[in-house]
């Protein structure tokens, strides 16, 4: 393999992961007494999913908009860390540290959020 | 409907064209003859099927991400016409009509392509 | 076009369709006051509509799995009817709409739900 | 996590390593001079990917569907290896292994292909 293609891979497994993680942290939060204050985390969940899933499909076929996809996935998954980061549940603080790594990952420097 | 969900009900409506037309340039290419000069034409018919799908999608849950996921449908269906328009089989030129007009519809200020 | 193209381009609009109401239920939903007894119906909703996703992309790709997609489809939304209905939200009655209609027309005879 | 979310775990994790393993072996088969020979294998391939990446969501999901979703996959890793096992090429050795193995880890009993 060469680097391009281990750092596609890295990036591939950190969407992955922090689709799998906003998934659980959306089922789980579905399931909370207090509904109310989750609103926007778990539809932001899902929307970081989704565009997490598709990222890892359009990375694996060798997509020509390789950046515009990273650039998308970067964004949604700050926005899902902004959002998480206020709740104290566990599969929020879960989510936070996936999307975070994943939102690194896939940033064009590798920059910290 | 507001003005802006009537766009995107248009936007949705033309991305699902698109992805039609592309899907299927893309099983007829994969039958023709001269299966050699359509690699490229199968790729891109591919990749703007899949970024229409996704798009249509998420501009239907309301995506916070809506410009940014337009442009790649633009940027992917452009990509489409430029390669479909060299090949004389119908099902290019269909592609290209559908992906042109996708193009156009999804462009911020609705720009000829 | 044959009478089976035909037959998929109703299945890939009424997918379409179910997927555009089941989204539009689930952002209306998680808005919603009442959102505790609404739980349930923003997991269907999301559920039908990535399944109705997946399915259109597949049908217009001719996906050799029809029998077993359309069949997924017909499950998802009728699960999201059964929900929907418990529910007085207009969102929620366009939902049942789409679903039912949807899963009639993706049903082996096209048998009522 | 408890043994049945340890073993969806394991299937999510064989579906993406099946989507992988199916869109390198189409993006290579897209370059090959042999062309003509593959058309089965590109359409089977990308079949199978998109399969195996909605199946992953909709496993992170807890989708409801688990049983039929999970048929889907197998049917279309059982397709994907039975033509790509008439060709010599590495891409193709290695989808056949990596879709071979996501049927048995998907399969109702664990059974072998």
């Amino acid at each position: 393999m060469t680097n391009i293609e281990m750092e596609t891979q890295t990036q591939i497994a950190a969407c992955l992961e922090a689709m799998n993680a906003c998934n659980k942290c959306y089922v789980s939060s579905l399931k909370e007494y207090d509904l109310g204050i989750l609103r926007e985390s778990i539809r932001l969940n899902r929307e970081a999913a989704e565009i997490c899933s598709f990222a890892a499909s359009a990375l694996s076929r060798g997509t020509d908009y390789k950046d515009d996809i990273l650039a998308l996935v970067v964004k949604a998954c700050r926005a899902c860390v902004a959002e998480c980061e206020k709740h104290e549940h566990l599969h929020c603080k879960a989510c936070v540290d996936s999307c975070r790594k994943c939102a690194e990952v896939c940033s064009p420097a590798g920059l910290t959020v």
